[in-house]
């Protein structure tokens, strides 16, 4: 999660307050379900900015990336339909399409992307109803779509007829000179369903995200956000729009971008100064953590107890794949860890993986799969 | 929808301020789904003054009553399955357990509330998954159930393992010196699922409501309220609690109900005086709106045209009934009509329905069925 500490708290209450004095009879009341008139303009002009083309009335305004995986699953997916999803990815991804009675098959990541071969193979055996992936700052591991691998998936997924479901939330949130590109850019086949929410750059707490998505399947995903709660509240639109308007947005993301850059430098470093050989990691290109793969033979899940033992946490990385693999990896989040505490904690860690590699252990029938990525 | 030109937007817009100011950076992160604890606490003691008795953590925070049957639905309802649903009924509430793929069946309103006999028949020979009702200010006619037929229903419902939902959201906009009971109320077993809501009492834009149900269920709601959208905005929650608690939620009920029930007054007086005879109408203990029925021959939907063009709107009734049954019948809001405004509409009303049945209208199979509200 961002780092509440560096959230302009002061300057949204502003612009909160003016909101409501300028036009709070009408923020307060039914407000229509495809969200506010101001924000979804905005959004068309931001979204330009990383090259996608949308005009207002293809953009929705959801509840967060959440909602915006629930209701193209509500959508598009059908008990027992296939889903073709990336691996490692997002948890409560992987949760919304199981719930919808999805089976999810996975599409492993190099460190380029999601590999299109295993991809296509996938559409032409399989017959998935979508693909879902994270094209840039993905949760766990940092990575982001190399174009070249994303005009590929786009390409196969308008081939095959296959909507790619993009999860592009904190595109903003990148440690290179550029964002990485978003495949709703390449997406000329209108193929491309875009999900952008403002919980990661900007605060979670108010349930704003959006979707972008061709006019008639924008309808219908509508058609099922006003079932979901008709419509989300536009007192919170309005002052994110007015946030983003006074151009506080951008003021904002250039500072904890500078701040979570800094502390993902710091945590690569001592990654390289404290880990044993063997142990591996992803360097981040944007968004809040990396995924880590221990040595053949170490079990994240077994290491846990050791590291919190020693007053370190992570999450053991088997809930970020779909099929069961991903037991030697672990995600370390980098964004809510005080900079000045980092070098300790990787210390603990390492200390806690030499610990647990030094004990003998019972044999067990594991799954030894290394992740790609 | 109640009339913006009554929000206490002032007031809230200080409160809303200072939650911001004092617990912003909180507010503003992720939040538990279960929703603002200290609102989970003050509405245990809110629904106290109704009869509820409900600990905190029976008590489900969500986007709305509309979120609440969407959660209940996904949650207790499969494709195929009968939903028993009184009639006429709130059409938001007659799609979503549509979109859940529910068959539904109707329990007709008599002037107590739905038909106890019709309830038990069904249960007994259709095993619904649930009913619907609402129990005060029940949209379109206004009524209330009866406290001795609510105890029927609940206890029909405890009898055949039948969960009630009861749609209370604005029990405390009543036009009668006491509240209606709500079935809740008279719950020992814990077989009814309560859901209130901000959206009438307060402001429906905030999108906030509660579902009450005994701690397993909410255990269900709740996860299924996390796959939905993660949690309602802890912002809002904090300020509407603020609110609350600061008592200024009482002082603009009062205020409200008032102001609704002169306009209630008037427009009874005025149909009283300028209908014609055959047509009837119920008389509204809550909420905002009667249901009133045409003489026989008559159609709703065909008024519908001449109401307009004197400058006169209703919802045709058909709407309200899920056996298509209902055409006699129409909707008066009355909650955003200025006072002053009352009479000279439903004097053109009036004037509408005369040229109306003046006319001669070609004959067809229409079904005369005559609601018993």
């Amino acid at each position: 999660m961002p780092d509440s500490a560096l959230f302009p708290t002061e300057a949204f209450r502003k612009v909160l307050n003016q909101v409501v004095r300028d036009e709070g009879g009408a923020l307060l009341q039914y407000a229509p379900v495809g969200g506010y008139a101001p924000l979804r303009r905005y959004l068309a002009g931001y979204l330009l900015r990383f090259g996608i083309e949308a005009r207002a009335e293809e953009i929705l305004i959801v509840n967060g990336a959440q909602q915006g995986f629930n209701l193209i699953a509500r959508t598009l997916v059908d008990p027992g339909d296939v889903v073709a999803i990336e691996q490692p990815t997002y948890t409560g991804a992987m949760q919304g399409f199981r719930a919808a009675g999805a089976r999810l098959l996975p599409v492993e990541w190099d460190g380029a992307g999601p590999r299109p071969d295993v991809f296509e193979r996938l559409c032409e055996r399989q017959a998935p109803k979508l693909f879902y992936c994270q094209s840039s700052a993905h949760n766990p591991s940092g990575l982001s779509i190399e174009p070249e691998i994303g005009r590929r998936l786009v390409a196969a997924a308008a081939r095959y007829q296959v909507p790619i479901v993009e999860d592009g939330f904190d595109g903003s949130l990148h440690y290179g000179p550029r964002p990485g590109t978003p495949l709703k850019a390449a997406d000329r086949a209108g193929i491309v369903i875009h999900i952008g929410t403002f919980s990661k750059i900007l605060f979670p707490g108010l349930r704003v995200g959006w979707l972008v998505a061709p006019r008639p399947l924008v309808e219908r995903l509508q058609a099922a956000k006003q079932l979901a709660d008709l419509h989300t509240s536009a007192l919170l639109q309005a002052a994110v729009h007015r946030f983003c308007e006074r151009r506080l947005l951008e003021r904002h993301v250039t500072r904890v971008t500078a701040e979570y850059a800094r502390r993902r430098t710091l945590l690569l470093a001592a990654l390289r100064r404290r880990m044993p050989e063997g142990v591996t990691w992803t360097e981040p290109h944007g968004g809040f953590s990396l995924l880590l793969t221990l040595p053949a033979g170490l079990d994240a899940a077994a290491l846990l107890p050791a590291a919190v033992e020693r007053g370190v946490a992570f999450t053991p990385g088997a809930a970020f794949f779909v099929d069961g693999a991903g037991q030697r990896t672990l995600r370390l989040a980098f964004s809510s860890v005080a900079a000045a505490r980092i070098d300790e904690g990787v210390r603990r860690l390492a200390e806690a993986i030499k610990t647990v590699r030094r004990q003998p252990r019972p044999r067990r029938n594991e799954r030894e799969m290394v992740p790609v990525v």
